[in-house]
């Protein structure tokens, strides 16, 4: 197997620059990682606060993307199980450190010393791309590869909370924000058996949501169908990353309720602690999830036909396609393809 | 079986009043009622905020007292395994509806309808107390009923999220506020078999949570204290009614821990989202707990000789009590007792 010497890709050299033909030099590959072939890479929000460095957390060069099906193409000694040929997902992790008690415990998503994708390494808008096996997972038997990508970060990031918190078949759900991460927890949750409210903001949006596994539609923007919505779900996932009135959906919630956040809002949370108190409701967040919940979110997805809605562009109309990003109009996750 | 005619209790006849004597009559006990002697009837931080109104939900004459412990004198035709002689205890619900779904489910302290029993409902500041029998829960042989009131409140607050949340008894937790129902809380994490923390502002009670069950203690003071104990706790109940920094706290959390909320703060919680999400943590609250759960504690309290501490004023001087209370300085409940 032959490995490469370097990688071209597409990089932020600079705050406020556009994506550039950037190639970078790569050592030996480590006996605990894989290279691939980039097929397709979708653009998460993420990719673009890190472009826009909204977090702090950027570094020059960026090569961002992190929604990632690739063909494996070389494979350190001590990697089984993966082969070259293998199509395979990567999503905001790309190694984990193995010996933390996170990683010990099958929550590598919670390792402290997670190697993430974008930040300080580099990702998934380029020719190639590197990880650890253990951060790669193989893409089921039949799944469309070019809608797959965006599975790995939107589609983990609204499926691990279902998983993780013990969601029932029989719960009643709702859905703030229908947009990337919105419109996959929709199918998720409708497929998982429960009845399922989209809360949106737009009027436009309420067939869709109905299309796309929702029983039922509340304006968010009326405070009174929120008022009149007090006590009825057992879980609520927010996906927004704006500030809303929380505690108006705290009290949507019936007692023993959860009110969960995977859009990453900067503004603290206002929560009113007798709602939360009077009602034991509960408050929580999460990011991804780990390879082993990647998989049966693959599995699970496959199997019920769950697909994000999808935008291509070529990898070489990068800058193009961010720009459509920040239009807002995106339905609802784009996807960059090599040739 | 004889039922009172009218309740000699003491109670607060306008707001900033003291407690004077008050008799109020009865109607005949209905089937599903107990009627019983007050023993003894702890004070807990709850009779004094409706005492002052704090929660605009005080109703005059305000007749006080929700840490009872009884002995029944009579009880309506369809209460069966209580009688009279039955030394009983009754909290902050004196009935439930019993028919929502939290009551079926066995949750019954979360129903919307329950009978508060100093809302609306006279309570345990009084010669005789009456109550749904579904409500109340006979105190364990060999329990001194004069320390077991302040169970029946203080106790289930702070041991039903124990039980709620499943604390397993390796996790290493921490309490905030070492007073009437922090000094509980370290004595059943303690017999839980955790590794306990005690948070507390005061020097003078390091000693004292030590002797409580506290493995070590923290300062709440000190900012430095609090970050170096980053990633430490599975489980962080506050019993505090003041706002403190809770992010700090939050960030003391391991990976999928909990800060959980049993103090009325009047504040909103101003909650971080990337500490929350990142670590997918967990912010909740709950109150009192169900009869099924108030029966396990005084079981599990009777077998670990887990008690409040208290001091005791004879019924007569209740208003000396409460202005003791009013100091701060009570250790760390205060008892009422009828001749």
């Amino acid at each position: 197997m032959s490995t490469a010497k370097s990688i071209n890709a597409y990089a932020i050299l600079e705050p406020g620059g556009q994506f550039e033909s950037y190639s970078y030099p790569v050592d030996d590959l480590k006996n605990n990682e894989v290279e691939m072939d980039v097929l397709h890479s979708g653009i998460c929000h993420s990719d673009l606060s890190m472009v826009e460095n909204e977090w702090g957390l950027t570094k020059y060069p960026l090569v961002a993307g992190h929604e990632i099906i690739g063909k494996i193409t070389a494979k350190g000694a001590d990697v089984h199980g993966l082969k070259p040929g293998t199509v395979v997902g990567l999503g905001w992790h790309s190694g984990y450190c193995g010996h933390c008690h996170p990683c010990k415990t099958g929550d590598q998503n919670l390792c402290p010393s997670a190697v993430r994708t974008i930040i300080g390494h580099n990702g998934g808008f380029a020719e190639k791309v590197r990880a650890q096996a253990s951060s790669v997972v193989v893409i089921p038997e039949g799944m469309d590869p070019v809608s797959a990508g965006p599975l790995l970060c939107a589609g983990i990031t609204v499926f691990n909370p279902i998983v993780q918190f013990g969601i029932k078949s029989t719960d009643k759900v709702a859905v703030i924000g229908i947009g990337g991460l919105g419109h996959l927890a929709l199918q998720f949750l409708n497929a998982w058996g429960c009845e399922v409210t989209a809360f949106t903001s737009s009027d436009s949006k309420h067939q869709e949501a109905l299309d796309l596994g929702a029983h039922k539609t509340l304006n968010s923007r009326d405070p009174d169908a929120l008022k009149n919505a007090a006590s009825s779900f057992d879980f609520i996932i927010s996906t927004v990353n704006v500030k809303l009135e929380w505690n108006l959906y705290l009290n949507a919630l019936k007692p023993k309720g959860r009110l969960h956040f995977v859009g990453a809002i900067t503004a603290p949370l206002d929560i009113s602690m007798f709602p939360l108190m009077l009602g034991q409701r509960e408050v929580s967040g999460s990011p991804v999830g780990s390879p082993a919940t990647i998989e049966t979110m693959l599995d699970f997805a496959n199997l019920h036909n769950i697909k994000p809605q999808v935008e291509c562009f070529p990898m070489t109309e990068i800058n193009q396609a961010f720009a459509h990003l920040k239009t807002g109009d995106a339905r609802y996750r784009i996807v960059l393809s090599n040739d």
